[in-house]
Parts: structure tokens; C-alpha cells; sequence
């Protein structure tokens, strides 16, 4: 067995990655999830039962995750979660799951998940930021048509309109960085009935061994944690989107304006040049909102716990997240060394650019000020 | 012809209320919507043309709006603003629309509609707040079984419960109060050149006269001021449909522990005692989702104006709001003056209560610190 | 009151029109839809009581319908069919709303408005189909660069492209034309208890009364009809979205093959040539999808009666089909009198069109023997 | 590396099966969705080029897939196809991809994993049916209290409830059956030009090698036979979610009329019953709308072949199958051998059950008759 080779495939075929995304997260991969849930319970142990946090340790340290087996025991119980702290338990019960239910140990690993998964997306959303700024710069004086529904509208400069991606994107980074990934620690109803009164106490203390975000509060049945970051993610799918739709437009035989570094071929027609990054871009990217539809319906969380929507939660919001950094991925991509035909584009240009080159420089001021 | 009753009916007929919302939002109809653009036309004359500020307002206030033929002729160019300036330049051209394109009109007046829709939204959010404020306050320490999937499972609070929802309620009307609604002005192709450079102070001056927020930015072609209203209003649908889901469960002939203040009769059987207001909230809560993917679609706005992307956003995001309304609206009601059958919720409980009554203290906390 | 007035306006700010259809459908109106209620009150009275229908019709004749009042009044209930039936048993109870419960009436009244509705998109789409059967003939052998992922491809022609068109047209149109619409008669819990052992037989008498399908079934909790419709409407508008979308291609300054017979005009930019009709049918069309999730997540019909799910249906399903007559509208009127620009697609083509020519010929076959 | 152990890793972390859905579907996994790549190359050479199938097989014979490689490759050119075709043609190009692109090899192999996925689906929903018919002889006098609106309604059977489950069960696997899986052949442009003018003939051929569907058509740009197979399969998902929460209602500890053959229990309450396999069944269910709405969003298929649109399809129609298998599956084991508690349900029938026996073998008729 290759866990990174396995990792990879999980990653990859989680959302399909057949036309590419050059990269892959195995952050997301369901052995990933599953591997946090020991993650938590070890950290768990520290937190609620320090005396024997050793032999906890030591207990999930010798269990050995299969992950085909455990999903076939899932279905028991609903989810996986069950049967791998019986398994714990079966070892050595010191320590293992004190005051906690499945869901706390849950969410608590797919936040883990989401907070390396959404860093991620971030460091690509940066790399095409920087790039873009670069774009800018150099073009901020090239004149350009600037085009409404189609139509040739009136002159702009290339790097106003690559401004626009620019602040666009820098802003849908700093909201994915604003995110917070809360832990979950409230036990079998969600009022921690279990270790009151320590049960905010060990709460924070998990969200410290964890790196994730301490909420004060128990958020089992209110799942807006969930929906903020699913809207941070599918904007900035759609913000990549429009990036791609335009290089698609630009990149046309009859517009010629842009072409990407290392453009597509077929495997029927030799002389094509497809913005094969961008078109990606935009496959992942449109997978966004009928997933993010679904996080929101699951807002709807019957009593103490989703009946249905929970569970819904868990591969749902990572396949958002593994969708989005596709999409930025290939956008980067796309960006990355684009050709930029300024002789093809003066050659429409029938007027001055007036105010377009003041928006290009105020464009790379705001994403200074952002990164400041 | 009667404004008020049509007003009403455009409103009702937006979102067709025949669940009955007990109230309606004039400011999301269309008459409304096409009022708006009359609105910011004249404000626009006063930010741009101050010189001419007293003939247009003239103009504008001695035009006589006719919904229906507006709406006809909107089909010739797609938009209902074009005809509009027609006809107000071929009575008087001084002063209108100066630097303007029609999506600088359409979208500041869609704004002015969310900004009030909004509002209102926030308003019945709050009073919601208040009521569950009471209920938790009331209930802290009154006990009832936690239930998960369906099942029994540990003795809570009813209050805990109550504050589990306020505290939801509250971030949600919270987010909602945080929301900015742009002004637009970026003219032909979303780059200021018909009035560089006094492009920014003039969209300044236009958002002071609208009471719009003034992005010092264009946002043409960046559809995320959209997306960000309509996330914060599905969440708070989502938070209330919740809500409403849980109203349902303690209302069941078996569980009786809730019973709405008026509950619904039946064409058939009248001696049910249907949460009528509660399952109304969850029929208009559900349809948020779907319209919210439609406007994360529109994010994928073509070149400098969205192509159909664009058009999809005027009657999507004025529904959600809508939608939110009747769902806040209707949760409200279902509250207000619930019966809680603390008999019937303890003669459930098999156990102490543990924490539950510190976790409603905590929430009435958060909320008293929100509202302070 | 003016009736036509207010229907119009009801009927178009139901999807809020204000891109322009050119056409409204009162059939899809608030206003219809509560007539329909006493319109299938009548037909009951014949099918389950003849000896009371003339007494019933007298009553349900001299009822003064107030949309507004009854909107109001619907809250109480949470639905329109309560206080309706309420008010005329007040008139006169012989013969009214025998056997039936609210579900009955308002599902029946809802499948006479999509019956009206789905038939007026079909005769939009015909005219389309038409059009685009003529256009096909004409140009079967112009040539035309074939195109993918925006790249000239290879050459084919333009008769064989709208001859693609033209099938999925044609097959929309019979797919709307082969749905059912069926009666509902399945009183209190859905078993026809209170009639029985005559349910199916009025329940027949009812289909026939109303020119709607007999299920010889109760559909109470199966949903699948309504989905059945709404499928085939998502598929129409997504059929003519593709041809706008093409349209929007062609028509671009820098293609310029195809331009609409009445372009629409900027309010900025006199100069531009707008495919304005092809636009707002992508702007209509791109809301089906979202509306299409919304009643698929209503089959989720809890027990014996849709808890809000089947509230959620009302409204969606007439604004999907609204949307979709809007956007086959467009389409149709994108498509009419469409100059083709011959010599400028035939200076980009670069060899034969080979086989493309027999393409256009099956499609007029295909298209041929589906109406005859 | 362990090929088939890697295999059920692909299917299930494809809709990340977590909850446990018993059984797994290969035929859905990326690594068969490639391998059904090399299936339609082999079938072409047969097709189209039969003096060299002999050769073109013993190439691909001698091919080893790497879905790592090929998947990194892919984003060359946007598609897993084109590196593919070059290694193949590398090896020896005698009879490789004769006549056709990149889409037509994507989208029969996209049929052919369909193809088998949906017969799966089918099969599960034939066994809930046999299942489903037994519940309903056995208990069709059985009584048991209507519900409606969460209220107790009128007296019925159980049989006429599970009647009621049947038939639309019933319903949704016909219309899998009948669905058409088409192979498509249309070459690079879409009208066959290159192998012009045997193009359908070898159409008709390279169906009958694969066992797919003969269109004598090219749906290249007209992808509504991807969102009939998309609707079916949400349908089967929609009645299949609408049985699991009814059965969660039933097993509600304070109805206690059904429960579960083998429930689930909790991580930290023993004492627990939860309808595991029916929440499950919800889960999966409920991911279906969104990914629908995906689907139907791709039918803006711009020009010859979906700029992004086309590449959504790939992963997301897969998706959409696989949870409906899941959730199918996870609805056959709730019902399987579910207790009846005909005690409990008799202890709260006030009346006559009416009309409901004839129901209960009316459905059991309408079953029959599909199935004869």
C-alpha cells in the first residue's frame, strides 16, 4: 500500500479531476477525514482526560485505519465514527472519547480538513493575485476595446480590466483567510451535559491542540459555520470563473487578443490553440453553485442533530473545496505567462482610453493596501 | 389606477404569498424597482450636473411611469432604462444621465430596493430575537429531552434550546445589518472616461445623495456585492427554517410540547391544530437555496457586463428577499406567543439536566452583547 | 378593479419581466390560480353531487373574489382554499367542496394553470421550430467554420447548425406535449375515505369536467408529476439557451455572422447593435435550473401532505414555467427575421463542408416526421 | 498496488460513501470511466476500420492504463483523452480514433459507465418494489392514523402508505429502464465530415459493438440526453428520500410504529435506536437537486462542442448516479425486514379505515401490471 499514491487517487477522483487540475489536495481525501477522526480523539485525550492521554495516545498511535473496512461499517451506525472508537475502545477505553458524540469528533475532523483545504486554496488565489498585479502593471496604459454584451463598446486599457480580476480576487482571498473553523465539543444533546461544568473548558483547550477556532458556544444544530465558508469558496470559484470565461473570449480565432502559454491541441484537429486552463477553470468553477445550494438546504438541521443533512455535509463541502481549488488552479495556470497580442488589441481601439489607466493603478493600490 | 393596492399586488405576487406572509414588501416590487430608477436618475442630475440639478429633477417628477408600457418596451433593448431616458431626454435632455450607463441606473436602484428590503428583513429578525430572548429567559431551566435523529437521547433545557436558536437568529440579522449596498456609476464600459476624471468624486457625491454605500471602486463586472446579500439572506432563511423545522417536530399530535398561538384548521378536518405559521416559514425558507445558486451562477459575467447573467440578477435576488421576509415573517408569528407545554416536555425526562441552563445564560449573554 | 390590468401586471412581476418577453401569461397569474380554485370547486359539485351542482355553481358564481383579502386571510390556514371554502359554505354549503381537502382543490387548480401554461410555451416553441425548419432549408448548403472550445474547428455549414437546433427544439416541444396533468381527488389523508367507494369514479367525472388527466391513483405524497413538469420545462429553456447563446457568438463585432432583425441600443452607446432578444432568453433560461432544485427537493413530501415542501411548489413551478415561456419567447424572436451574413461566413471558411449538407436535410426529416 | 482495491476507493470516495452504503458501484469509479475509453476505441476500430481491428485491439491490449499519469496529462489539453490517443497512436497508429474527436470517445465511455450504473440503480429499486409489494398484501388492512401537516388526520391502513411508496418506486425504475444511452460519433465538428459518407453507418456499428443506443444523430451540442438521465436518477433519488423520512417519523421514539431491522447506535448513547440506513438514505438523497441543477446548467453548450459546460458533465452526472445508488440502496436495507409495531398503530385509529384496503390492492395491481 502507497498512502501518498492512494491519497492522490482518493483527492483526485473525490470531484473527478479528468481534465486536469495539475494539482491535487489530499487534504480533502476521505483517508485524510478519516485520519483526523484519530487526529481529535488523540487530541480529546489531552484535553479532557490529561492522566491518561498517554495511553490514549499510545492506543490510537497502534490502530491501524482501514479505510474500505471502516466505510463498510459505517453503514451500522450511519457513520464512521462508531465503529472506530469501539475499535479504541476494544484496545484500551483509557482516555477515548471522553464527554464527546460522534458529531463533535466529526465536524471537528472536517474542519481540520476545510482549514488546510481552504490554505490552500488561498496560496493559488495569492499566486494568480501576484500575477495578475504584474499583469496590471505592465498594461496598465495598453489600449483595449472595452466590450458590453458582446458588442465593441468604447476604449479602455488592458490592465483596468485585469485590475478588476485583480481586486476581485485579492478580496475573495483575504474573506477565505478571514474564515474561522471551530471545533465542536458539545456531546450527546449538545449541552455537554457529560463534563459540565468543564465542558467549555476542555472545548477550548481541544481548539488549541487542534489549531482550530475556540466558538465559546456549541454550533451541532446551527450549521452557518458550515454555509460561511461554502460562500467564501463558491465566490471564489465564480470570481476564477469569470477570469476564465473572459481568457476563453479573448483567446477566440476571431478576437486573438490572448493566448495562454501552453495552449491545448486536439485530438482531431492539430492547428487548434484552446484555452485548455481557462475551459477547465470554468468546469470546475460551475460545479459551484449546485453544490453550495446543498450546504444551505442542510441548514435545515432537524432538533440536536441533521437527520439526512449532516451527513450530506461531509463529502459535499469538501468536493466545494477540491471544485474551487481546481478552478483556481487551472486559473493560475491560464494566467501564468498568457501571451497578451497588444498589437491585435490597439488595432480595434478607435479612441482615447480616458480614465482607464488611473482604475489600473487604483486597482494595484487596494491589493497593496490588502496585503499591507 | 390605485399605487397602494397595485403596490401590494406586484409585492404579494413577487414571491406569490398565497401561503399568506401577513405582510409585503412593497419595496421589492417591480413598480418599485422602475420608481428607483427615477430615483437615481435625479440624484445622478444633482452628483453630475448640479447646474441643471432643478430642470431634471422637473423632468423626472413631471414624468408619468406606466409599469406596463415600460415593461413592454423593455424588450427592445433588453433593459428597461433605455426607454425610460429616452423619454426623459425627448421631454427635457439637460442634466440626465450624464456619464451614465444603463447598468449604473439599474443596479444603484436594484440597491436602493435591497437596502430597504434588507431592512426590513432585519427588523422581523430582531423581533424574532426578542421573543426567543423571552421564551429562553422563561425556559432556562425547564426540562425537556434532547433529541437526535429522531430519538430520545439526553435530558436539556428548553431554554438552552430557545438559545440555541437566538444566537443563530442574532448573527443572522447581524450579518445582514453589516451588508453594504453599492452605488454604480462606471459608465460605457465600466471605466469612467465620459466624466474622467471626476469619475470617483461624482459616484461619491451620488452615494451621499442615495444614501448607498460608495465603493470607491467599479463593480460592473464583479458580481460579489450581489452574492454577499443574497449569502446573508439565504442564512438567515436557512436559520428560521430550522426554526420552524423544530416547531413542526414539538407540535406533532405525539409529541404536543409546542402549540403555535393560532394554529391552522383544515378544509377537511377541523379538529386539527396544524403549526400553520411554522410549515408557511419552511415553504417560502426551502426556495432560497435554488435562487441562490442561480445568483452564484451570475457571477460568471461576461467581458464588461454580464450577457443574461446580469438579467438574471434583477427578479433572483428580489425574491430571495422576499422569500426571507414571508420565512422571517412567518417564523415570528409562529413564535409569538407559543404555547410551551412544560407538563408534557417533563414528563419525558429521565435525568437531571446537567449544563443545559448555564448554555441559556451564555446565549442570552452573546445576544445582550450583540445588541449592546 | 381592472381585471386584464391587474392580471398583467400579477403575471408579469410573477417573474419579473422586466428584461421584456414581448408576451405575458395571465394563465400563470396569483389571480388565475386562486379563480382556478373556485373553477375546480364547481366541477367537483357536478362530479360528487349533480343533484346540488346548479345550487353550487349559483354560489360559487355570485362570489366576489378578493386576491388581496384572500392573500391576507391565507395565513391563518396556510393556504388560500380554507378561508375560500370557508366563505362560500357561508353562502350556501350544498354541493361544496364534497369529499375533497385543500390539497385536492389548490393541486387541481395549480395543474389547470400549468395545462394553459405549458401549452402556450408549446405554441412559442412551434413558432420557433418554424423558423428555425426555414432557416435550415435555406442555408443547408452555406458554409460555415465549425467551432470548439471557441477555435475555428473545421468547416461544416450553417443549415447543418440550425438543424441541431431545430431537433432538440422539436423533441422540447413534444416532450411538453406528452405530460400529463392530473386531477387530484384523494380527500382528508389521501384514501378517499370520506366518498368512498365512489373516489375514483368522481375523481374520473372531475378529470373529464376539467379537461385534466385521470391518474386512477392518488398523488397526494408522490410529487413525481409536478417534477415530470417541471423536467420538460428546465429542458425547453435550456434547449433555446443554447441557441441565444450561439446567437450572442455570431453576433459579436468581431465575428458579425448573424445579426437580430431588431437590435437593441445602449442608453450610453448609440452605436451599438445588441443582440438584445437572444440575451434576455439567457436571462430568463439561466433561472430554470435553480428553480428545477427547488421542486425536486420538494419530493421530499413528509407523510400524508408535503410540510412545506408542497407550499414551496405553488409559485416555483408557475415561475419555471413563466421563465421558460420568457426565454422561448426571446428565442423566437431572436431567430425571426435573423439576417445571415453568408459572405462573411463563407471568407472564413478554409475546405469542404463535406457532409454537413445530408446533416440539415435528416434534421428537416426528423423534424418532418415528428409532425406529421 | 492492488488494482481492485484501489477500484472500490475510486467509486466510493467519488460520492465519498462515509455514511456506508452497503455496496459500492464500480462501473461509476475514474479509473472504469478510462478504461471505458480504451472499450470505445477498440469498438471504433471495429467500426470503422475492420482491416486493422485486429492490430488497433492488440495495441490497446497491450496499453497500460496509468489513471495517475493519464490524469496529470490531462491537463494538457483539457481532456483525459488526447494523451491517451497519442500514446496509442505511438505504439501504432493502424486504425486508432478513425474519424473521430476527443467528445465522441468521452461521451460513449460516459454512456457506458452510465449504462451499467443505472441497470445497478434499477436493480435496487426492483428488490425495495418486491419488498415494498410484501409490506403492502401483508398490512394492507392494517390500520394506522393519516397524517397530515405533522398533525394526526384520518384513520387509513399501512398498506395503502406503503401502497403509496410502491407505486412511485415502480414508476422510477421504469423510467430508468427506459432510458436510451446513445453512443455518439460526429467527429471533429460535429457532422461526420471526415469519414463522410459512411458516418452513421459506422455510428450504427460502433452502438451495436458497445450496446448503446444508435441516435442516427449527433448530439454533440444538444445534451438533453445527459439531463433525461440526470432527471430519472433524482427522481429515484426524490421517492426513495421520501420513504426514508417517513420511516425516521415512524421510528420516532414518541410514534414507535416501525423501526429498523438492524439500528444504529450511538458513540455515546447505548441505549439509542436510530433508522440508520433511512437517515443515510436521506443523506445521499439529498445531494441530488444541486447536482441536477449542475447538470442542467450545462445545457448551454456553446457552439460545436461545451466550453466547461461539457467538462461539468463528466464527474457530476457520475455523482448524481452514485448517490441515487446509495440512497436507493440504503432505502432496500431500511425496509428489509422492518418491524411493524401494528399494536402501536391500532392503539391511535379512532374510526373505520374506509377506502384504504381497495388502495393498498389497487397499488398492488398497478405493480403487477408493470411488471407482467
Amino acid at each position: 500500500m502507497k498512502p501518498h499514491f492512494l491519497d492522490s487517487k482518493l483527492t483526485r477522483s473525490l470531484y473527478s479531476d479528468l481534465a486536469g487540475s495539475g494539482e491535487h489536495l489530499s487534504s480533502l481525501s476521505d483517508e485524510t477525514f478519516l485520519k483526523n477522526l484519530l487526529v481529535v480523539e488523540a487530541a480529546l485525550a489531552v484535553a479532557a482526560a490529561p492522566e491518561h492521554a498517554a495511553m490514549a495516545k499510545a492506543t490510537i498511535d497502534s490502530y491501524q485505519l482501514d479505510v474500505e473496512e471502516l466505510s463498510r461499517r459505517a453503514a451500522e451506525g450511519g457513520n464512521p465514527l462508531i465503529p472506530l472508537v469501539t475499535d479504541l475502545k476494544a484496545i484500551n477505553p483509557a482516555g477515548i472519547h471522553i464527554g464527546a458524540t460522534s458529531q463533535d469528533i466529526i465536524d471537528s475532523a472536517l474542519m481540520l480538513c476545510m482549514k488546510e483545504g481552504v490554505g490552500e486554496v488561498v496560496d493559488k488565489l495569492k499566486k494568480l493575485a501576484r500575477d495578475l498585479a504584474e499583469l496590471t502593471a505592465e498594461h496598465k496604459a495598453t489600449p483595449i476595446m472595452g466590450r458590453t454584451l458582446g458588442q465593441i463598446a468604447t476604449p479602455t486599457t488592458f490592465g483596468a480590466l485585469t485590475g478588476g480580476w485583480l481586486v476581485a480576487v485579492d478580496n475573495a482571498a483575504r474573506a477565505l483567510e478571514a474564515l474561522e473553523f471551530p471545533v465542536s465539543y458539545g456531546g450527546a444533546s449538545g449541552n455537554m451535559t457529560a463534563v459540565h461544568p468543564r465542558g467549555f473548558e476542555i472545548q477550548a483547550k481541544l481548539a488549541e491542540e487542534l489549531g482550530l477556532f475556540d466558538p465559546q458556544w456549541v454550533w451541532h444544530s446551527d450549521r452557518t459555520p458550515i454555509t460561511a465558508i461554502a460562500s467564501a469558496l463558491a465566490t471564489a470559484a465564480g470570481v476564477v470563473r469569470k477570469i476564465a470565461g473572459d481568457v476563453v473570449f479573448y483567446s477566440q480565432t476571431e478576437v486573438g487578443e490572448l493566448r495562454e502559454k501552453s495552449p491545448g491541441g486536439s485530438s482531431a484537429m492539430p492547428h487548434k490553440a484552446n484555452p485548455a486552463a481557462a475551459i477547465a477553470c470554468d468546469g470546475y468553477a460551475r460545479r459551484a453553485p449546485g453544490l453550495l445550494a446543498t450546504l444551505f438546504d442542510a441548514l435545515d438541521c432537524r432538533l440536536q442533530r441533521g437527520t439526512g443533512s449532516w451527513h450530506a455535509e461531509w463529502a459535499t463541502l469538501r468536493e466545494l473545496a477540491a471544485v474551487t481549488h481546481s478552478a483556481v488552479s487551472r486559473a493560475a495556470t491560464s494566467i501564468d505567462g498568457i501571451t497578451v497580442n497588444v498589437d491585435v488589441m490597439a488595432s480595434r481601439v478607435n479612441g482615447p482610453t480616458g480614465h482607464a489607466e488611473d482604475l489600473a493603478e487604483r486597482a494595484l493600490e487596494i491589493y497593496g493596501k490588502g496585503r499591507s
